[in-house]
C-alpha cells in the first residue's frame, strides 16, 4: 500500500449544487479517481459472481441504482463503467441472447441537483434514466426490483447527528469538536452506534428491493481499526477545519457555544465494525471486503503546492458549504475556507511522512 | 354540454419553475379543474377494462407514468386518483391478494424543475417514487416495463415548430401570426402534420414501453372538428396575444420579422384526426375516445372579473413566459402581458356569448 494515501471525504448529503466554482459537480476529482481504482475490482466481481442467466431469465431488463449519486459527473462514469461490465457478462453467459435492456435509477436526497444531474447526462448513454430522490437509510424501490446497487463514497454520511453529543450533561458531549477527533470513547461510542443504526437500516432496505442473486457494492472513507479517528486522511482533513474553526472563536467571530452545537454527519467505519453489521443483517453474502487505496502515483496528495491546496480547499468547501452554511451562515464561508488553506501546509506535511491513514472500505455484497 | 367551455391551454413543455407567482406550480388551477373532470371517467375505466388479476400475476409490482408531469401540484393529485381507483380495481378482483406497490414515474422535458416536483412531493404518498428526464416522443422506459400511462394536458405541445412556418417564400409561411390562427390551409396542414408525427412517435413509443394489457391515457386540448382554431378557446386565447404582439411591432418595441419567426409550438387535433392516428399505430384498442368539458358552474370563465383577468393572464404567462422569453428577450414579457390583460374583457365577451368552443379530448386505450 501507497505512503501517499488518498483522503476521502466526500459524499450525498448536502453536496453544491449547480455547475460553479465551489460545486460538487466541479471539484469532485477525488472521488473520480477513487472510482477509477475499484473500477476494475467491480469488473471482476461482475465477471465472477453476477449470473446473469439466472437475473435475466425473467425478463429483459436490467435495473441499476446508484445510492447517493450527487450531481455527476461521477456516477455517470461509474455507472457506464459498470454497465459495460454487465454486458461484457451478459455476452459470455448468453452469446446468442439479445442484451437486456438498462434503466439506471440515480439516488440521492430530495435537497439534491436533480435538475443538473439531468441536464449534464452523457448524450451517449445506452441506458434509461430515473432519478429518485429520498434518504437511502429506509425503501425507496419495490419489492425485488433492482437487480445491482452500487453506493460510492455516500454511506460516510450519518443520516443525523447523535444527540448526546450536544448534551452538555452526557459524556458524550462534543465540546469544540465537530467530528469524532477526541480521543473520547463516548463520543467515538456516539457516532459508531448512528453509523450502526443507519447501516442496520440501509441493508435491511437494499435486502428488499435487490432480487435474489444482486448485487451490492459500497464503497466508502474507512479506517483501520487501530487508528483512532483523528489519525485518518479524513480526520485530520477536518481537524485543520476544526482548527480553523476555534481561532475565529478565539477572535470572537463565531461564539464557543456555536461551535460546540456543530458535529458533522460523518463516520469512518472499520472493516471489522462493517462486517458485524452484515453478518446481523444475514440477507446477503459478502463475496469481497477489503480497504483499498488509490494506487501509488496516483495520489493528488504526493506534493504540496498551491494547486493541490487550492483543490483540497475546493473540495472540501463543496462537501461541507451547505451544512456549515446552515448552522453558522453564509457571511462566514469565506473566511473559514480562507483559514483553513493557509493550515493545510502543514496537512500536506504529514501526509507525506506517512501519517494520515485515510483509506476506503470496498465491499461487495449479493443477496441471498 | 355547457356554453360555458374551459379554456384549456397548459403543457410540459418551458412551463415556468421554482414557486413564484408566475411558476406553473403556482397557477395551475385550470389543470386542475380539467383533472377533476376525468378522475371519475378514468376511475370508470380502470374499473371495467384494467384486468388487474392479469397484469399482477407475474409480479407485486405495479408501475405508472406521467408523461409531461411538469412540477406539479395536479399531478400528485392525478396519480393519487389513478392509483386509488387501481387499488380498489385489485381489491374488488383479488380480494386476498397483496396489495402491489406502486412506482410513479414522473416524466417531463430535461428542462423541467425537477428540484420542485421532488421537494413538494405529497408526504403521504404510498408509492415509490422516480423522476423521468427527456422528451417523450421518443423511448423513456425499458420494453413492457409500465403498466399504465396518463398524460394529461401535455401531448398537444409539439416537438418542434413546423420549419415551413419561417419560410417566407412556402405557402405555409406564417406570417403576422404566431399560431395556426389563420385560415390558410397550408399553415393548418404544416401545425397538423407535425402534429401527426409526434403522435406517431409517442404511440410507438409506448406500445413498446407498455405491457399488454396495459392502459393509456391520453387528456389534451382539442377542437370539435367543424371549427376553425382561431374559434377555439385556445386559439381565441393565442389570437389576443398575436394582436398584443402587433400592438409592440406597429410601437416598434419589437420588429415585424420577429413576430414573423415565432410560431407557438401547440395543436389542438379533433377527434378525427386522433383517431386515425391511433388505428394507423396499430397496437392499441380505444376504450374511449370523446369530447370532455369542465361541468357547468365549474368554470372558471363565467364570469368577467377584475380576478378572472388576472387568473388567465397567470395562467397564459406561467405557460408561455419562458418560450416567449427566449425567443424575444425577457424583458418583453411584463409588458406584453399587460396589454393582454386590456384585451381579455372582449375575449371573456366572446366566451360568455358561447362562442370558443374550447374543449379537451379524453382518450383511453389499451395496450394489445
Amino acid at each position: 500500500m501507497s505512503s501517499k494515501e488518498e483522503i476521502v471525504l466526500q459524499g450525498s448529503l448536502s453536496m453544491k449544487g449547480g455547475d460553479g466554482i465551489y460545486s460538487y459537480a466541479k471539484n469532485s476529482s477525488f472521488q473520480r479517481k477513487s472510482a477509477d481504482v475499484v473500477r476494475e475490482k467491480i469488473d471482476e466481481a461482475i465477471a465472477e459472481k453476477l449470473d446473469m442467466k439466472s437475473l435475466c431469465s425473467r425478463g429483459s431488463r436490467f435495473h441499476i441504482a446508484d445510492f447517493g449519486c450527487s450531481t455527476g459527473p461521477n456516477t455517470f462514469i461509474a455507472m457506464q463503467n459498470i454497465l459495460e461490465s454487465i454486458e461484457r457478462k451478459y455476452q459470455s453467459q448468453c452469446p446468442t441472447g439479445q442484451i437486456p435492456e438498462f434503466q439506471v435509477f440515480f439516488n440521492d436526497q430530495v435537497s439534491n441537483d436533480f435538475n443538473t444531474l439531468f441536464t449534464t447526462l452523457p448524450l451517449d448513454r445506452k441506458y434509461f434514466v430515473a432519478g429518485v430522490p429520498g434518504p437511502f437509510h429506509g425503501r425507496l424501490f419495490p419489492a425485488s426490483s433492482l437487480h445491482f446497487a452500487y453506493s460510492s463514497t455516500a454511506l460516510h454520511w450519518l443520516s443525523k447527528v447523535p444527540e448526546v453529543l450536544l448534551d452538555k450533561n452526557s459524556p458524550s458531549f462534543n465540546k469544540g469538536r465537530i467530528y469524532c477527533t477526541s480521543t473520547l470513547d463516548k463520543v467515538v461510542d456516539a457516532y459508531s452506534s448512528q453509523f450502526a443504526k443507519d447501516i442496520k437500516i440501509f441493508l435491511e432496505a437494499r435486502a428488499k428491493e435487490l432480487v435474489a442473486g444482486g448485487m451490492l457494492v459500497m464503497i466508502m472513507p474507512a479506517k483501520r481499526n487501530e487508528n483512532p479517528h483523528c489519525q485518518t486522511g479524513m480526520g485530520m482533513c477536518i481537524e485543520y477545519l476544526e482548527s480553523s474553526f476555534l481561532d475565529m472563536v478565539n477572535e470572537g467571530i463565531i461564539s464557543e457555544a456555536k461551535v460546540d452545537s456543530f458535529n458533522l454527519p460523518l463516520y469512518e467505519a472499520s472493516l471489522e465494525e462493517m462486517m458485524e453489521l452484515i453478518q446481523r443483517n444475514g440477507s446477503f453474502n459478502i463475496e469481497k471486503m477489503e480497504l483499498t487505496t488509490v494506487a501509488k502515483g496516483e495520489s493528488t496528495f504526493e506534493n504540496y503546492s498551491p494547486y493541490t491546496v487550492q483543490m483540497l480547499k475546493m473540495h472540501m468547501r463543496a462537501g461541507l458549504e451547505e451544512i456549515i452554511s446552515k448552522h453558522f451562515g453564509t457571511e462566514i464561508i469565506d473566511d473559514l475556507f480562507d483559514r483553513y488553506a493557509i493550515k493545510l501546509e502543514n496537512l500536506f506535511h504529514r501526509l507525506q511522512s506517512g501519517k494520515g491513514k485515510g483509506t476506503q472500505m470496498f465491499v461487495i455484497l449479493k443477496r441471498k
